[in-house]
């Protein structure tokens, strides 16, 4: 498996554009869409806030009841969430505008929202977006990089990436080079137990639904719920992905070593963006990672992780590059999974010898120069050993910051 | 009942001191000490977090094997906590010396520590402040006021209230007038599901052990359990109730009348306590109320009314004065417990008419000059109406501010 450019529209078979059209934004673009040559097989996970955004509970209408699609529609600057009925009727008729532009079922069509909570969608400058972005759909990488911009709210960076694996010929003839990339959007709002913000991964594998969903399914653990930017889980968070089978591989039907493969790439793709979210929190300027090892169980492995990445006094902790290792151990304490405090061990990972902060039921003394040129790494890394098991995690945050204040204290204008 | 002066001094047979022992403040009081003229029953609750500090494991002990004390000694600015047996070791040594200097047995000693993880506290410095309190013991209210001082951290007021009421007289001659008074001390790493920081009660109630116990039991999960200042449970939370009988009310031996008023009295002064230390939580410019009604259980009241109060997102659009509801319902939906997000109504509340975000699944058109009017209040009130059964619950927390960041991103310092 290598890693290759581009996003979206690496898969062969999938086209990308974006548009200024206006929604709330001004002066950039905030609608994208992603089209498929050829009708997909779909997987996706959604937020499980019960104030489902009126395109997430959309998307999962289509999921379940066509279980395929062809076309994704994106705005940015209004989440359409709590919108009640109209929000629906608009969800219907932005699908309906999509699949005459582009001359497919409206059952094709997905989509997503990102934004403010509450405003009502501009029908009219949605369906202008919509013709001219179909007008426009075209597979270089560049058109799928503009895709992955345009989605783009309080974000920094755009975030993609592909990667590219072998999987045997469905003419039996030799290998075939398969396709798998993503974009994917999300800065605050963002928190485990849940897919992510908005993701759209696309493939040229062919693979079975069941199979797709299962991939997307078990990897999305490890990965996008493994971030956490501010503990809020959000109403509109969608993660998709289509496969249109246009790589040319034998059609993968069983988990067999194909599937482990595709699983594999899938899960560089997830993690790698991910991470890039995580490190892109809004405000912020270090990401962090923490891992536990040793574990009893991979969900406690997991809580764990998670909760010092979530940890208010953890992340501004890291803002004042202050090692103050004792919120690291508290965050761990009231985490939920039992383990022992008198003999785990917590260390600052480094590229040559870790530093130990924590053994022996005690803190250590650590070389605190040490500690300050690590901390003022863009990433910031720890590792917990729980001394209990053989299971492990790592979870991605960032730190907290004035910006983050800032950005969130006057979030609507 | 009514409101009456002071805090641990205000009852009977209290005396309270406090000097600078320079622990690792400078130039300010850092140590407190309360003694009783006799030994009194106890109760307590202690952090959930699975790093307690030494002293929460001394005070588990002494409420455990004895059940009663008659003096707690306090410090602030170093928490003793992970520091593993020697941090035990100094909790018995620390206990001697204040049993040596009031001349009484270190098993009726409880202890406190407020500060940083990881150092070791002085001996030497905490046995000299030790004697010098003793020396100065006074129940005269500044007495207590003065230990509500010492013991601050990062707090900007110190916390202190009374209660006094009428219970039937031990001889059967009318009624005796019975105190009850506490201080607390809380600004960072708050958050329910545990007691709280520290707090410390005084009453001179003659009342049982195990109704002691059972009162304070019962008005946590309501009180110091609805407050949130960042999600950071402590491995120092403490929340002790001395009782030394000194009133000469007759003995609450069952759960009739006069246990019942107790019981509102502790409600009281917890509540009074809770409150002021979510409004001055670290950095904090606005005092958060969410209250939740008409919810199908009270554990669900609890869980959405802290769920929002806890959340980053809401915690900075208070601070910033936005109007963004779309984030309380956000909160709302990922807090956990069912509801009908197209029948719940959610109100800012005014003292004239409450202003309506929302309703009927929809975000509502409201006026945004009385909501900024609302949000210029130091206290910011919501109330959210799940309209599914008959109870509820109020949780309070404080803004997400610039100062949080800075005083959390150099706590050591």
């Amino acid at each position: 498996m290598k890693t290759i450019a581009g996003g979206v529209t690496a898969a062969k078979g999938f086209q990308a554009a974006a548009c200024e059209a206006g929604i709330k934004y001004q002066g950039r673009m905030d609608m994208a869409m992603i089209c498929s040559t050829v009708p997909c097989a779909v997987a996706g996970t959604f937020t499980s806030n019960q104030f489902k955004a009126a395109p997430v509970l959309w998307d999962q209408t289509i999921l379940h009841q066509y279980g395929q699609a062809q076309a994704v529609v994106v705005n940015a600057g209004i989440a359409n969430a709590a919108t009640g009925v109209p929000g629906l009727d608009l969800c219907r008729q932005t699908a309906e505008a999509a699949a005459a532009a582009l001359h497919i079922s409206s059952s094709l069509v997905l989509l997503g929202s990102t934004g403010v909570i509450g405003p009502a969608l501009p029908l009219d400058r949605m369906t202008a977006g919509i013709n001219r972005m179909a007008a426009q759909l075209s597979d270089t990488t560049e058109a799928g990089t503009l895709a992955s911009r345009a989605i783009m709210t309080t974000d920094t960076v755009n975030k993609e990436t592909a990667v590219a694996f072998e999987l045997p010929a469905a003419d039996g003839r030799g290998t075939v080079t398969v396709r798998l990339g993503g974009m994917s959007k999300g800065s605050g709002m963002i928190h485990p137990n849940m897919c992510t913000m908005l993701g759209y991964l696309t493939t040229d594998c062919a693979i079975s639904r069941p199979l797709l969903q299962k991939a997307l399914s078990a990897v999305v653990p490890d990965t996008f719920n493994m971030i956490s930017v501010d503990g809020d889980t959000s109403t509109n968070d969608t993660l998709l992905l289509l496969a249109n089978g246009q790589a040319g591989n034998r059609c993968i039907q069983e988990e067999d070593g194909s599937y482990a493969l595709f699983r594999d790439a899938l899960f560089q793709v997830c993690r790698t963006l991910a991470v890039i979210m995580a490190g892109d929190g809004e405000g912020a300027t270090h990401l962090i990672e923490m891992r536990v090892i040793h574990a009893d169980t991979k969900e406690n492995a997991r809580q764990l992780a998670r909760s010092v990445v979530s940890s208010s006094l953890v992340k501004a902790m890291i803002y004042g590059k202050d090692a103050n290792c004792g919120r690291i151990l508290c965050a761990l304490g009231y985490a939920g999974p039992a383990f022992d405090p008198f003999s785990i061990e917590l260390y600052m990972v480094s590229p040559d010898q870790n530093l130990c902060f924590y053994r022996d039921g005690r803190v250590q003394n650590f070389d605190e120069e040490k500690a300050l040129a690590l901390l003022s790494e863009h990433a910031v890394r720890f590792l917990c050993d729980l001394k209990m098991g053989d299971e492990e995690a790592t979870a991605w945050g960032c730190d907290l910051t004035y910006d983050y204040v800032k950005i969130n204290g006057d979030y609507r204008s």
